[in-house]
């Protein structure tokens, strides 16, 4: 099952790299794409908490970090990534995630990975909230390591980060020092291509649930079904706000596919509206740190169905009232 | 549901220190006890494959190991541990793998601690394997790390790595310089004690599950009739195979409680004693590495019914005439 699942995600990402099963979540992934790959200095593109992360791991592990940090709510553009990569020639990798859920927004990521690659750059791309949602094309967009938790858009229980390593990244792996024994990429390849499957105890049961998401979309039409799905919930629940008299946070053309970040109705914090809807027996999300008074969010990752996004606008609507 | 857990297995295995829920296995609290506390030399003592992985792991965070290793099959004793200890007085910590799976070997634990304890070292002791199955007194023997995975002696499924942190560990890792972000202990602290629960996503069916394991012993009877059960079991499957005129490999009185390494008879391979008994249902062990010809493995780990055994038993009979 555990080459079966490898080979189902290499097929759902569109790649020939090597990918991983790890026993973590995706946050494991990103150290590992810092502690394999980088030696001094990486650039962070951050739109909000995980690109935050992803420069505190980095950090964490004695890299210096660049960042580029667009205004809240902004897309990163080719064009400012282009001139963060003029004004620091000197780093190794670029880090970009895909979709950021803190505040409701997907960055063009095709072509950002496409304006690094042309610096020569190796792109790392935290695809937690992204990989199954929308499509990622790792080969034909050159992305090195692409990674996700199975918790996301697969709807399987958390437990499980996966993620694709091209060769340009093994090769670094294969002489970076002191990069631990947990998540090295050469130990994982090891026992991969043995047939040992993974050098610790495989995170079982999810993997059990991966492969069987990844079935479940083969059986019902494919990636694309799957996309198009995510693309109708989530224009229902974007359309169903702006009936109720509500506004989008992010910029528009960059509305995450997966979760949508909501301005709070003036007078009424967006705390307010996650603790009642609760009451209503819906699991909304809070407003992210700057934003946790002025605005709220609502994802469709997983098993939701059209009926529950009825029931949820409906209640919504009672709330505001 | 986090904090009940932590607060059952804080009880479990006797300590006041905090007790943090990885989301990983075991080995990632291995790699997590070297990276937080350890920044030029440790002892790791070596029994078979879990030893070495203890050095393995803690060479490739760019620590200096220098190894106790006695003869395959013979216990680390404390008279052979405080020699090392005087030959390597500028070690900071000693590992110990409590119970080596690999040969079905328990060391003496306590006094191995109070050893290491009056050179003033701290002890990382790996609990996978005997964690649950027989007594760890982390706070009355002086444990600083004691670590251990959900899948073995609680019978839950992989992918969960739980273990208590002295406030000694704590401070190092306080101080540690590059120790990462994903295992960095004062990082989880920090979750826990603001009442966030874990900085990553939890693997929360297998915290779900070791719950409910804590609380089924204790309703069955709590711990010491959990470890009883080990010992009743295991005593069940070594006499059964002396009867069947078959010897224990390691030395007598350290046989592990919790996984019998049995030697194969003259004239047949262990390997082929492991397959036939696959052909017959059962799942045992082969033998680890140097001694995989010569011996096969019956572990009592989880759920398993004196039945089980008995049935077990005389298919091995079967299979040895």
């Amino acid at each position: 099952m555990h080459y079966e699942t490898v080979k189902l995600l290499q097929e759902f990402i569109s790649t020939k790299n090597e990918v991983f099963l790890f026993s973590s979540t995706g946050t494991g992934f990103m150290e590992a794409s810092v502690r394999n790959c980088v030696r001094r200095r990486m650039l962070c593109c951050i739109n909000g908490s995980f690109g935050e992360r992803y420069a505190e791991v980095a950090e964490s592990n004695g890299v210096q970090v660049e960042k580029l940090q667009p205004p809240l709510g902004t897309p990163i553009l080719p064009s400012s990534l282009s001139e963060a990569l003029t004004k620091f020639p000197d780093v190794e990798a670029v880090a970009i995630t895909h979709n950021e859920t803190s505040i409701g927004l997907i960055n063009p990521l095709r072509d950002l990975v496409s304006t690094a690659k042309k610096y020569g750059k190796l792109v790392f791309v935290d695809a937690v909230s992204s990989m199954g949602g929308t499509e990622i094309d790792v080969d034909e967009w050159g992305i090195d390591v692409c990674f996700s938790s199975s918790q996301k858009c697969f709807g399987v229980p958390p437990g499980l980060g996966m993620g694709s390593v091209s060769e340009k990244a093994m090769e670094l792996s294969a002489t970076a020092p002191n990069k631990g024994w947990y998540f090295d990429f050469k130990v994982w390849e090891e026992d991969q291509k043995k047939g040992r499957g993974t050098p610790v105890t495989s995170t079982i049961p999810q993997i059990a649930g991966l492969n069987a998401a990844l079935k479940m979309i083969e059986r019902k039409g494919g990636k694309r079904w799957y996309f198009d799905l995510y693309k109708e919930r989530n224009q229902k629940i974007r359309e169903g706000v702006k009936n109720l008299g509500l506004s989008i946070f992010p910029n528009k053309g960059y509305e995450s596919p997966t979760v949508n970040c909501i301005n709070a109705p003036k007078g009424i914090e967006g705390g307010v509206i996650y603790e009642r809807m609760r009451g209503k027996g819906f699991e909304l999300a809070e407003g992210y740190g700057p934003l946790k008074k002025r605005t709220f969010r609502v994802g469709n990752m997983g098993c939701v169905e059209m009926e529950d996004i009825n029931l949820m606008l409906e209640a919504l609507e009672d709330v505001l009232q």
